[in-house]
Parts: C-alpha cells; sequence; structure tokens
C-alpha cells in the first residue's frame, strides 16, 4: 500500500486570502522593484550601526554584474543575493496557486540570470564572485555563502515544482554539486560548515525533489560534524591570508552564536542568533525524519522545549537580546529591548512543521499558530510595502528615538532595510502556508491549523478531499466536511489548542467526546462524502501570565483571544500605558470591526489608569504613597495591527491592579 | 573686609578615614602597581566589544617611551595618560592631608617623567608624541587631547598647592599656554573643542591658582564655542588626509553625544555622555560663578534640574544606557541595562560642589551626598582594590553572563579595566572629600555634608573653627561646637535633607524653630566659642517611590534610611528577589553590625514571597491565576555594600504588594 500523502491544499480563507492577494499584488511587484533600486523609498538600517549598508538594495545588479552584464562593483551585504532568492520563491507559490504569465516570463529571466552568474563548476555566489573570488569557502563564519546557496535551492525546487523550469533544478543542482565536492570527511575536502545554518534544509529539500542520497548525506554531514571542532571558524580565519571582515560587528560573538560551542546533539539550550538556531532545528528535524535518526530527533526535542517552555514570547517570537540578535538566558524575556525578528518567527514555524512530521503533537501546531497569528503577521504593514524586523511587546516612541541602545525598535514600519531578510521571507512564508495546514503520517490526516479551503489527500490507491469552513480566527466554530470515495479508513486528527477552555465536537450532529491526545483528537472511522464534523474552541478573551521566573512580566497579563495576542496603543488609550491597572476579573467585549485594519476583531474592557498626582510636581523620588485610580475604558487591538496608525506606545503585558 | 573662606578642613569621621586610609594604604599603591604593569591582575573589559584593549595598563610606560626613556610603542586607550593623572591628584590630595616623604618623591619623579614626555612647545600626549604627532589636534571629537590635558593641570595644581612642586605648576601652565595658543576664535587658531569635556574645569582651576586672566577667557572661549558649529568634528575629519579612527566603535554617534548639538546656552536637557555632560555643567557653574554670568547659571539650572528631576537614579547615578553610556529620555530609567557610570557620578558631585558656590541650595547638597554614599562607594569593593565601573539597581548573574547587551552589568567588581577612568577618579574624589563639607558663600558657612571633623574658616581678619561630630551616616544626631575669638558674626546653613521626614535643632540646649529655606537652617547670630549645636535628623527607614512616570518602577518601592539606599541580595535573601513583596505599612529593623561590610547599618523587615506554584511546571505561559505567597524575613544592606560577597542577585527597587 503507497503512503498517504497530500495532493494539494488550496486555501480560500479570507483572512488569509487577504494577505495572499497583498502580496501577489502589492508586495511582489513591490519587492521586484526594489531589488532593482527602482523604488522610491527610503532603505532603513534595522539598527543604529554605522557598517550596515542602506544606500540601494542593487541585488539584482550584483547578478547582472557577476554574470557579466553590467559592469560596476557589488553592493550591500555579502549575503543580499539571498533577497533574490528569497523573492522567487514566494514568486514559485503564487504561481503555484494561481498562474499568471508575466510573472512567470520575469522569474524565468532571474532564473536566466542567475544561471548566466554562476561559475562553470555551480559555484554562485555574486559578492565572491565580483569581489573576492580568491576568498571562495575560506571565511565560513561570515560569507553566507552556503547560506545563499541554501536559499538558491530552496527558490529553485520550489520554482522547478510549480512551472517545471528545469534550468532552475539544474543549476541548483550544480551548485549542489559544488558544494558536495568542496565539503566533506575525505581527503581534499573541508571539513566545516557556514556560519549561518540553511544549507542543510536546503539539501534535504533538493533530496526530496531528486532522490539523490548525496544531499541528503552533505546535509548530514553539515549537522554532524558542527560543533565537533568548535575551533574551526578561528582557524579558517587564522589560514585566510586575508584578515579584512566580510561583515563588520560580528568579531566579538562567540561560538555559540554560530551554534559550534558543542556538537549539535549535545546543545541543550537554544544559544546564540535565533535565526541560525531555527534553521539548524528544522535540517535537524528534517533529517531525524529522513533517517528516522532517533538521536537527532531527541536533540530536537530538547531545543524545542528549551525554546517554547523558557525562551519564547507570548506572540512567538524569539531572541531577547540585539546584541547577536540572539538567544540569552532562560526566562529572560525583556519585553522593551527584544529582538523577536520575523525571520526567526518565521523560522520558528518551519521548525515546528518539521517536528509536526516526525510525532503529532499539539504544541507544534500551537506554537506555529502563536508565531503566524502574531509575530510574523506583525512583520509586515496592511499595506503589504513596509516591514517590520524587530517586533517588540513594549514601545515608548521617545526611548527608541532617544536610546541607541533601543534603536532597533521601530515606531513603524520601514520600507526595506540594509539587511533586508524579514520582508522576502514573509513573502516566502505566507504564499506557501497551504503546506502548513496538514500534516499526513501513517494513515492519519492532522488538521494543524485552520482556515477556510479544501485538501486532498491521496490514500494508497484513491483519493480524499477535506473541506474547511471557519472564521478563524475571530471565530471558533470550524466545520470539515468529507469528500471521499472508496475505502476511507482514515484517522482524521484535529488539534485542540492550549488555548482553548474548552470545546465541542459533533460529528455527523452526535457529540464525540473522544479525548485528546498530545494535543489532537482523532478520530478513526470509515468515512464517506458528507460526513460533517464541526468543532467548536471556546474563544473567550482570556488574561494569560508568564511563569513567575520571568521577571518582566512579574504582575502583568497578556490578553489573548483565540490564537490572537491583544495590546494597546497610544493611539485609542492615551499616553503612559504603563499607568493602566486590569483587573483579574474584568470582563472583555468583542466585536468584530470590517473596517479597521483590514477587518479585525477589537476587545473593550473596563481598566483603571493611576491617577497622576498634583504633589508629584518636579519631583522624581518621594516618600511611597498610596496611588489613586480613574476608571477608564481600555480599547483593545490584536497585536499584529500594531504600528499602522503613526508612532505611538504599544504594551502587550499589562499590569495588573 | 576680606572676603570670608575656608582655611581647611580636617576629616576624622570613622565611616570616611576608613576608606581614605584604604585609599592610602591599598589603593594609591595598588594603582601604581597597575600602572606599571606590576600588578598581577586580570584587566577586564568594561563590556564585551573587541577594540577595547585589556591586556596591560602600560600608562607610565608610555610617558617613558614619549620621554624617550625606553623604546617601544604606545599601548591603551588614547587617553591612557588620564589613569596617571588623576592617580596623581589622588596622591597631592593624600600628602596634603598626611605626609608621606616616599610618596611625594614618588610623585616627584612622575612630575620629572612628565616633563620629560612634554613637547618644547608645552603639548603633552604619549599618544600622539608616539604614535600620530602628525594628527595633533585634528580630530578632537576622538583625541581627548584637552580632556588629558586637563586631567594633569588639575593634578599638577593640586600637586603644586599639596606639596609646592613648583616643576608641576611650570608645566601645566606650560601645557596651558600650548592649548591658548593653539585654540580660539583669531586668525589661524582651532575654532573647536575637545569631545570630551574637561579641559574647561582644569583651566579654570589653574585660573583661580594663577590669577591668569588669559586661561579663564580660554576655558570661556570653549564653553561659548561649544555647539556654535554642530558640524565642527564633522569638517575636521573631512579635513583630516588620515581617515583611521583613533577609538574604534563612535562612528555612529551623534553630536548630542558630545554636546555640541546646540550652544549650551540652548541647552535644556541632558544629552549624551553622561560624563561628558557634568564635566561640561561643572565648567559652566563654575565660570559662572566667577564671571558672574546669569546666562550660563541660567543654563546650569536647566540642566541641574533635567538631570535631577528626570534623569537620575534613586541612588545618584546616572546615565541609563550603555550605548554611548549615556542619558536617554526623561523618566527612561531602566534599572538591568543601565549604565550608571561611577565617574558620572563622581562628576555629578563636582557639579553639585560648583552650584553651591553660586546658590546655597539644599537639594544640590542632597544630590551630592545622594550620589557619594551610595553609587560613589559602591564604585569600590571594601579591599579598595576592585573597582564597578558600571553601578546597577538590578542584576541577574545569568542575564549578564548570557546577554551580551548586558556584558556591562559586572557581577563583581574587576581589579582594572580596559578603559580605567573609575579608579584613580574614586581616589581622587574620596581623597579632596575635605573640600566638599562646607561651602562658604558671603558672610555664611553652610555645612553641606555631615561628617565628623573641624574645619577652620577665614573670617575677614580673624578666623573662627567649627567641630562637627556625628555617626553620620548611621545616626542622625550631629553636633557643632564653635571656636571662635572676636567678631563672630556669621550664618551657619546647616542642610536639612529632604529624606529627613522631620528633625530637631538645638542651639546651645535651646529648641530652635529657623525654618529652612531652599534646603537650608541659616543661623545668624555672633558666635561665641563653645556654642553647640544639635541636629538631629530623622533618620527611620522610609519607603520610597519613584515619578509614575517612570515605567521601570511602576508598582515598586526603594528603601531609604538617612541618605543610605538600601537593596536586597540573593545570598541573604535567596533566589529570584522579583517575587520578593513588600508591604508599604511594612516595619524595618535597623541594627549596626561592626563586623559586616567594615561596619554598616543592616535592616530587617517582614515580606512576602510569591510561592512557585507547582502547577507552572514546565510552562511558560498559563491562564492568569492568583499569586500565593509565603512570609519572608527580608535582609537589606546599604546599595554601596553589594557585590562583595560574590556573584549574586541584586535588586533595588523592590516590588510592593
Amino acid at each position: 500500500m503507497r503512503e498517504f500523502s497530500i495532493e494539494q491544499v488550496k486555501i480560500t480563507d479570507p483572512f488569509w486570502c487577504r494577505y495572499m492577494k497583498l502580496i501577489r499584488q502589492e508586495m511582489l511587484p513591490y519587492q521586484w522593484q526594489v531589488l532593482n533600486d527602482q523604488a522610491d523609498i527610503v532603505i532603513e538600517k534595522e539598527r543604529d550601526a554605522a557598517h550596515i549598508p542602506s544606500e540601494k538594495s542593487h541585488a539584482i545588479e550584483n547578478f547582472k554584474i557577476a554574470a557579466g552584464l553590467a559592469a560596476g562593483e557589488h553592493y550591500g551585504m555579502v549575503f543580499q543575493d539571498s533577497d533574490v532568492y528569497k523573492w522567487l520563491e514566494a514568486v514559485a507559490y503564487s504561481l503555484q496557486q494561481s498562474y499568471d504569465a508575466a510573472l512567470q516570463e520575469l522569474a524565468d529571466g532571474v532564473i536566466d540570470l542567475i544561471a548566466q552568474a554562476q561559475e562553470s563548476d555551480g559555484y554562485l555566489n555574486t559578492y565572491f564572485t565580483v569581489a573576492a573570488p580568491e576568498r571562495k569557502f575560506k571565511r565560513l563564519y561570515q560569507s553566507h555563502e552556503l547560506y545563499c546557496a541554501g536559499h538558491y535551492i530552496e527558490a529553485a525546487v520550489a520554482y522547478y515544482e510549480a512551472v517545471h523550469n528545469k534550468k532552475a533544478l539544474a543549476s541548483a543542482r550544480a551548485l549542489a554539486d559544488c558544494i558536495v565536492a568542496a565539503f566533506g570527511a575525505g581527503p581534499g575536502k573541508i571539513k566545516g560548515y557556514d556560519g549561518h545554518e540553511e544549507i542543510e534544509l536546503a539539501l534535504l529539500r533538493l533530496y526530496e525533489v531528486t532522490s539523490e542520497e548525496k544531499y541528503l548525506e552533505c546535509s548530514r554531514f553539515f549537522l554532524y560534524e558542527r560543533g565537533q571542532d568548535p575551533e574551526f571558524f578561528k582557524k579558517q580565519v587564522a589560514a585566510d591570508p586575508d584578515k579584512s571582515v566580510l561583515i563588520e560587528g560580528m568579531e566579538g560573538f562567540s561560538t555559540s552564536y554560530y551554534q559550534v560551542h558543542k556538537p549539535v546533539l549535545e546543545q541543550e539550550t537554544a544559544e546564540g542568533h535565533a535565526v541560525r538556531v531555527v534553521y539548524l532545528c528544522t535540517s535537524m528535524a528534517k533529517l531525524a525524519f529522513l533517517k528516522h535518526d532517533e538521536k537527532m530527533l531527541a536533540a530536537c526535542r530538547r531545543l524545542w522545549k528549551n525554546i517554547v517552555t523558557k525562551r519564547m514570547y507570548i506572540t512567538g517570537a524569539i531572541g531577547s537580546t540585539v546584541t547577536g540578535e540572539a538567544f540569552t538566558a532562560d526566562y529572560d524575556l525583556p519585553n522593551d529591548t527584544m529582538y523577536g525578528e520575523t525571520c526567526a518567527s518565521i523560522g520558528l514555524i518551519f521548525f515546528a512543521h518539521a517536528m509536526l512530521q516526525n510525532e503529532s503533537k499539539g504544541e507544534y501546531g500551537d506554537v506555529m499558530e502563536k508565531a503566524l497569528y502574531n509575530t510574523v503577521i506583525s512583520g509586515m504593514a496592511l499595506d503589504g510595502k513596509h516591514f517590520f524586523y524587530v517586533n517588540p511587546l513594549e514601545v515608548v516612541p521617545e526611548c527608541s528615538k532617544k536610546d541607541p541602545g533601543k534603536s532597533h525598535i521601530k515606531l513603524t514600519r520601514p520600507a526595506w532595510f540594509g539587511c533586508s531578510c524579514c520582508p522576502p521571507n514573509l513573502a516566502r512564508l505566507l504564499m506557501s502556508l497551504n503546506s502548513y495546514v496538514y500534516t499526513v503520517r501513517d494513515t492519519t490526516i492532522y488538521a494543524n491549523l485552520y482556515m477556510t479551503g479544501k485538501a486532498e489527500f491521496n490514500l494508497g490507491d484513491h483519493k480524499v478531499a477535506i473541506e474547511q469552513q471557519t472564521q478563524y480566527p475571530w471565530d471558533g466554530e470550524i466545520h470539515f466536511t468529507v469528500m471521499a470515495e472508496g475505502n476511507n479508513s482514515f484517522g482524521l486528527g484535529l488539534r485542540i489548542p492550549a488555548w482553548a477552555a474548552s470545546y465541542h465536537l459533533m460529528v455527523n450532529g452526535e457529540l464525540c467526546l473522544t479525548a485528546p491526545v498530545d494535543g489532537f483528537v482523532v478520530l478513526h472511522r470509515r468515512w464517506r462524502t458528507g460526513d460533517e464534523i464541526s468543532l467548536e474552541l471556546d474563544m473567550e478573551a482570556r488574561l494569560w501570565a508568564a511563569n513567575p521566573k520571568v521577571r518582566e512580566d512579574v504582575d502583568r497579563v497578556a490578553v489573548q483571544r483565540g490564537p490572537i495576542v491583544y495590546c494597546i496603543e497610544g493611539v485609542d488609550n492615551g499616553a503612559d500605558l504603563h499607568l493602566i491597572r486590569l483587573n483579574e476579573a474584568a470582563e472583555f467585549h468583542y466585536g468584530f470591526a470590517a473596517e479597521k485594519f483590514g477587518g479585525a476583531g477589537l476587545l473593550t474592557v473596563a481598566a483603571e489608569k493611576a491617577v497622576g498626582k498634583k504633589e508629584w510636581g518636579e519631583s522624581l523620588y518621594q516618600p511611597a504613597v498610596s496611588i489613586e485610580y480613574q476608571p477608564v475604558e481600555l480599547h483593545l487591538i490584536p497585536y499584529y495591527c500594531w504600528a499602522n496608525r503613526g508612532e505611538n506606545e504599544m504594551l502587550v503585558w499589562l499590569h495588573k491592579k
């Protein structure tokens, strides 16, 4: 019997279609303009740092120069190429969902350009080809060569799958072959890896489409070699006659920044640059699945647990410090100096998705949902043309402006960044969201995410379709309709989110009392066309607390309704949001505002605000006196909607009365 | 009639004599070893930054090389010379108080060495003489040339005053003359100033001892020129053919970092590097006094008010961010990422002292006392050989270790720093503490600080002595005895600290009800030998709150008893100090522990601690539940005593129940 698998998933959900339409109609054309330096925009540095380039993208021009089609110098970050690759990958998903001949022609041209920039041995990287050919693979801790290669491979595979462009796949294979030839344990090969993980998961993706074992083995080599010699990078630098750095400001970073402080199987905690960690974990989880590698899976579980139980914000953001865009310590989750990079939460979704291939646990879906509905879509403005790199939970405009240590906490979404990894990453995730909705394991279909759409599955020798119908994330009712023929014995797993205080499950009108196991209720039966499942999740807005070990959230609460975390903004609630006090017994009033934020569910609640007593006057410190409060009506908006109405204060963790 | 003036002040106070003895016996010999690279210590970087030198001090060796007495290269920061100057200044004060022939011989030798390193035109700076003679005065925003010159002038004047070493004064004058010749509004002169203020106040000090108007005028030029052209530094850099930086990592700093964003008379708020601001303000206040410059005095009052009512920690620390060691925004006073440099609080004392020359307001004395008893002496360990650069109000060891953004928050005091401005600055302040105790204005003697000792004043044609006797800061009783002869009509001003809830003043056994004006009770009368004044300040430990606009201190209280701010440490109170709750009605128990921290007043109080509920288990977020508390006895120690018992948690702002 053939294994069960997903045939295709089509999203028709109003919430997500708005995003996908925005990306197709606005973001992809806009990003193409930016990559070609044709957009009339201000490119911002993601934080105050002299070395970050911000004049232009130059990304397409770099390819033209490398291809010999234009004269000039390389400009931008050493990993500038990856912006093009991620855009291309998003285009691939877009074409797969809704064909567009002009867009394909444009993308075909990009593939041609990339192939022209590629060297005869398969090597591909415009910075090294144009500016430093003698330094190839010699400074891997900063070079991002394999990182860029990985993004091209992912893009090319996606593009091949979307429109069967064989040139894309061929050039990706040539690039992978160049890497396979250069790296490994054998004589004359580099026994090392890239400072920024990405190639590992890309090679596994290439293996999935080509079935070439060498790609899987190369990925496996990178993963197992990583951290075996924590001094590998240092030794490479010592051996490099050229002492100039490729990226400034990284000299002081420790081995854990790159996750090379110890072998990956021995890593117990998520350390260093957050995006790197979750990209690493994604490839570890994929390899564990493909090779039934139990040790690797155990390492993934450990790192997952460390992240989600000790180092993740309630919005699914990760990365507690701007210095190194990194994890710090357990329960260290400052709200106003944090990083919470959009890319890191995207990577956390990759990791969760890869773990769901290994084992069906609702917590992977819960975190995927948390990151998606909060941090990830916070990463873009409602216009689809402005983006956050950093997604803080507490913002005071004056501090961002006047504290250079908070220069990364932007007040509104910039049009583009000097290091612009996040905007195209957002595009490729949201345009491929259909692949995250379901996971099929053995004979069970698991619904990870809830959104209106239709999915088709191969069940051995025949097919089954499942339709979801829901007003999620605003409404907790999700209806499933099964359309099947033939022998339809399969399990249908429904994730019961940990945030739901209760739920109600009906199958063909009858109450179903099957208990959830590991966060999924799995219904095993012989299904017939027209079978109806109705899941109703309790969507009442509730107050959430952080573990008492989180210093920054002591005596504070966050408001969550369904998967949506809420925040308050100054524009609705006045200045000094820290003076607002929420009663634990507060009753929330919910209403859907079709005309606001492209349609969003809003909350109001009665609260209190400390009165600025007159006796404070000009004094900074006084003997403690009891504080007086006055009642206020608090207006909460979904976190992802913040900063769409100009600069103002924002707060997620509200003080308790 | 001659003006009233201070003749001499001798401190015999047990609290302060312990420090002065420690400095004389331990710190000065130790620092001399360090400056000569003879101490077997680990020199630490004040924060993680690749560019900070930390191999050795090399400061004396730099002078030997510049003097032609040794071969080699300059090593260390571009302002390394100033470490020697500040040490020399402390030695001068030490000799003035207690003569030591061997120490004078050593210091005489240092003066000789410095004079040998000085160029024939008076120019003095070992970095530029040895490493970059062609770059003199060409890159003032980073060069610290005038900053170092200022420190030498201050040291030389102090040394001249202490032991009448004319060579010291002569070389200081030669250096000042070199600066007077190079800078000014005239043709061929540099119309600019140093990036780091210090020369301004040093020239005024030199003016006071030489009465040479040119030094005062040069200082006045620097002050009035500052910020007239905010682009001055940028223009200098553009004109400099050598593009290499003198200090790495400063490229991104804005004009306000250097207080050159606008003319000083127009500066309304304290902006940029905190030490620079208070050094600038000190010279502005001194100039205002010397020149009766009302506009300058008004500017000083504005900046003072901004600092102490909006940008100062309750410990008298200033500087809210490590990035630029700088002020940020009004009421932005984070406790765990702050800077609070020891030197900045020392400079705040300079500023307060200079303001007391202009006008007798108790708040200047209050802030002087606050900074002195808390942040400044927190800057050194009980052994006199370990020092803090940064003085935070909240410390969690794991965060300092694992968050590179908190690498400046040290857990114990290092032996020395790569940039070691603070240790010798501490020495020179504490060894000259006698000059801060009293201010004489017109016919009134103001007691700014309370400590046991004897002071002599010139009252026109005769003298008066005043003896203070107190167990301050542990006891609130201060006895004054007047010893006078002749016509003794003068005012005696006693500062009534703002922290004192009440006070009781007796003159010769009779209750005195004179009301304080601007924080001073001034007793005008004809004094006789044997007159006794007894001031009793209410020393009850009290809870203090921060202005509600300070986000970080919301729902928190600090404990202060007399001038001493208290903190709690993990070693006394267990882990997770943020879970401790203090009741507003809490009663404190005070006891003096002679055997602890070299003798210190300690507090205990009944409090509560949140119980780590079992149901939290491994979860990071849960629906909010009410928290359970259990009673604990809280042990508080003076803030300045923290981190003397190994690495552990520390907290000043306690959470309120």
